[in-house]
């Protein structure tokens, strides 16, 4: 059962239900709310470009059409999508193999990148494949937002220290530095350390301080959460004031100017063939991160996240930043809670926090100019470490040997092979992982509690066996990963009691039977038969009787099918002879 | 609980079990068997050999330490180990791109990867990382042969017909030949046409034949499976006679006399990283058909086959071979059942054939000088035309239509894209649409059957509810496929059921519960907790009760574990205040 299907009827009006009945009071709410954002979208979405090796004004425009395309097909109302950290990361790692950083190819490159993941997320969202997001286990998922945070931290150094670092995996930026020869350039290190400084400040200092000052509580907690902002305004207002640049200090410097406008993604083949797994992956990443955060805010106020209106909702987004030459976008984390806590109702806070970043493209870039980049890459560190949990591997390894060995070997790949690497390899372990641990389901061989109708494991019970009837219960549906187990346990039973005329298959827990699993019964009943031996089926469910009907095997089944374990025993019985002596195989 | 554990004292003995109690009556037997075996693995080496499209004497040397090899290590008793059709093609089409056919490096090539694929079936079997072939579902195996013996088949048109045919795709045959000038060689179809006249005949209606000249049945049913043998000389006859080879017809040539001898394969890092891939498929498609056919003949005596005994015992026998100069070699159908019809009783038939192999290498091989390709071309084909299964995908897909879309996908990409192509997307495929049918379990909102301590299905039963207490069954075990299925599940059950103030999941049904499920069970009971609902569990079952006592989720729970469902119900009930205006949610 579909918990989706009662909210297919509206779910393709252009009109969102959240627009009916909207009032005055809730769009008081949502633009106060839209502020907080905007103010705290500016310094990210610069940060976030930053990250990504794009020209700036990139994270703007990413910042405005994503915004209002998913209030108008997202599900939730809360979420707050644009540039995040760790698909910023995901675009270096992709594009820059194509193109130099920063080169007008390049962002052609992370455009098609937005272009192609957007157009995943909504296939997936109208074919209803957001199942695919599946195959990312959590601890692959934990594991990989870690070492991507961890890496993400490592190139902020280039910013903070104005060290000339490259490459994105941990290997090479440590091979690549000039590790005699690094300098230390004294302004940017005290930019860097006064951002440092305001932005950890804010995040713990800043609520007592607020408190004692006579501050609400909630208010105090949101505006300790702006501290990106101040730590921005108070840099810019001194790098302009002391003119750093001319000191060497790094800056923003010119942002184009205006709105961001509707552009064609331009083709190339050669780079579809290159981008469309990193396109796939930073989608599914993107996905599983937004739902996740929509559903924690979601549930707050018990609103529903339809995961395929995500889908759609985040596909409209990215493919609207793509048109607008913005990167990849999804929900983010921090953001979003600021969005719910500053008391957003509706999604239209969305297109309100939009309308904002637009009016800082309009009249306010000249002013980003003096930004040193330090406090962005302060920024962003901050964020970021957040992310990294040291302890989850500890503690998943201590719950689980085989999710922790996924979670390590995805973050070490990560650090040194990449990002596409790391991920790919986790879920290929998850999923080999997983078929081990399926392909040899519990099974045992019952017999019956004296007196009783009960059919209980011999190894465990004192029970009733005859050594002419053996009865094995599966505890697993049977399918093509534990196929070949079945009838390694059958070629075993068999070579081990010569005596064997019946075997029973005890089904109880088989809730479906694929094709590999019957062309083994078939083998097995087929092996039996010229052994001598009968195979009979005992309480099988309706909906594997009804699979069973579509093929021949119950006309070629040697045996009968049971409706239950009791019957098929006393049945077998009375047609054995009493005596055990006349056995003799039919061979 | 693994059948193979009782054996596990003696597996990694030298001298193997069959050979205590060895007398000279099983050794004649065997002698006889190994006498028919080695007529037909002559021409069937020779056979695969040129399919592989190497010099014919590779095809030799692989029948003499691969068979010692095996009959040492193995656990099937009638098993012919030797070049294999399947095995054959994937072995050209893995060496093919990195030299040209028939060179020297071509042959190193083939050497090197029955050295991979022995060496990955030798650490599996140490390993016992069996489970691997477990990834190659039955339809996509059987999609995979029929589609590579067409291939094999369409292939064999060169020999037959005298067409130059290149590449290792049907489209790649087929676009490069020259259709406009294609000529027909009378003397070769003739030996073709006389080859497959016998080979068929032989099949089909030899053994009636025999039957009337008053020959016992299991005699001439035998005889008539070793009509290549007949056709092999009849031909090799014709073509001294009437000296064939200088009226164009293609013979074998020249074979080297003498024995196999040891050499070391010869390293290359880049070969490596070319083959291990083409190796490690070769491993598993070798090995999942010989255990299949080794099953099937061990039944019919109650021998037991180990699947851990049989990857070393093919993997010592691919070692052998490539120690020795020869192709990858498995168990083989047609041969194996020849063997065991023909009276075999132990593994010392294989060794005697290994040596009748070896005396034909010594003596015979100046004979096999005159022998048209074309006879050898002819056997193949009547061998290869059996194993297409026609109606295989039609009743796959009558059972079940992911399979079936398994299949069709494995065959297409198989004849279109080649066979590594093939057999990786059928896999793939595969494992989608499992993790497709698991990530959306049954499960099922339950209720108490009036006056009884049953809960069932609400959409199916009349049963008592309440509306502030929620009873969600899940069917399967909770792991990463399905995690996100339960978050959407209680997301969607708590925006509809405003007045929910607790869920109780019953877990009867699941067996293990991963590192995904676990964190997302924390989600839900963290969202539960935040919108004023508290998380109970009933029934939970034991080995899934330690699992959590390893993590930190029965302190964090915001509601109970109980033993059984009724008692869960009976105590929240008494719990909650009568009237339901009294509720109210504590948001």
């Amino acid at each position: 059962m579909k918990p989706t299907s009662s909210q297919q009827g509206r779910r393709w009006s252009l009109r969102p239900a959240w627009s009916r009945g909207y009032n005055l009071e809730l769009a008081s709410q949502d633009a106060l709310a839209a502020l907080i954002v905007t103010l705290l979208l500016i310094p990210q979405s610069l940060a976030y470009a930053l990250l990504a090796g794009l020209p700036l004004e990139v994270g703007l425009y990413a910042s405005v059409l994503p915004l209002i395309a998913y209030a108008l097909f997202g599900s939730s109302r809360t979420l707050s999508v644009g540039p995040v950290a760790v698909l910023s990361l995901m675009t270096a790692a992709a594009v820059s193999p194509l193109a130099a950083a920063g080169s007008t190819a390049y962002v052609l490159g992370a455009v098609l990148l937005a272009l192609l993941s957007g157009a995943f997320l909504l296939l997936m969202g109208i074919l209803r494949l957001g199942f695919l997001a599946n195959f990312l286990s959590h601890p692959v998922i934990s594991a990989f937002i870690s070492a991507s945070a961890l890496l993400i931290a490592a190139s902020q150094l280039q910013h903070l220290l104005q060290w000339p670092l490259a490459g994105h995996t941990l290997l090479e930026m440590l091979m690549g530095l000039d590790w005699a020869n690094l300098s230390w350039h004294g302004p940017t290190l005290a930019v860097s350390a006064l951002s440092l400084l305001l932005l950890l400040g804010a995040r713990h200092g800043f609520t007592p301080l607020l408190l004692t000052l006579g501050m609400p509580a909630k208010v105090a907690a949101l505006l300790s959460k702006t501290g990106p902002v101040w730590a921005v305004l108070l840099t810019t207002a001194l790098s302009w004031w002391l003119d750093l640049a001319s000191m060497g200090v790094a800056v923003v410097g010119t942002v184009p100017q205006g709105l961001p406008s509707w552009q064609w993604p331009s083709w190339d083949w050669q780079w579809l063939q290159q981008l469309w797994m990193p396109a796939l992956l930073l989608a599914l990443v993107g996905f599983v991160e937004s739902v996740s955060v929509a559903q924690t805010l979601g549930a707050r106020r018990r609103q529903r996240i339809d995961p395929n209106k995500e889908l759609v909702g985040l596909g409209m987004a990215n493919l609207g930043s793509a048109f607008t030459g913005g990167l990849p976008v999804t929900g983010g984390f921090s953001r979003s809670v600021v969005n719910f806590d500053a008391g957003a109702q509706t999604p239209a806070a969305g297109i309100f926090a939009a309308g904002g970043i637009a009016l800082v493209m309009l009249w306010f870039t000249p002013a980003l100019a003096y930004l040193p980049k330090a406090t962005l890459a302060a920024t962003i560190l901050v964020a970021i470490l957040a992310l990294v949990d040291g302890q989850a591997i500890k503690r998943t390894w201590r719950y689980s040997r085989q999710d922790g060995a996924a979670m390590l070997v995805t973050l070490l790949l990560t650090l040194v092979a990449g990002v596409e690497m790391g991920i790919l390899a986790g879920v290929a372990l998850s999923l080999l992982l997983y078929i081990h641990r399926t392909s040899t389901p519990h099974s045992a061989l019952v017999g019956r509690l004296p007196g009783t109708e009960h059919f209980r494991n011999v190894q465990r019970y004192q029970v009733e066996t005859d050594p002419r009837i053996a009865t094995l219960r599966v505890d697993e549906s049977l399918y093509f990963a534990n196929a070949r187990f079945l009838e390694d346990r059958v070629d075993a039973l068999l070579s081990e009691q010569p005596a064997l005329r019946h075997l029973i298959l005890m089904c109880p827990a088989v809730n479906w039977i694929d094709a590999s699993a019957l062309e083994s019964l078939e083998a097995i009943n087929q092996r039996l038969q010229e052994a001598g031996v009968q195979l009979h089926l005992s309480e099988v469910k309706g909906p594997v009787m009804d699979q069973f009907k579509r093929s021949h095997f119950l006309q070629v089944l040697s045996g009968q099918v049971y409706i239950s374990q009791f019957e098929a025993w006393q049945q077998l019985r009375q047609q054995l002879p009493v005596s055990q002596e006349a056995f003799d195989p039919q061979l």
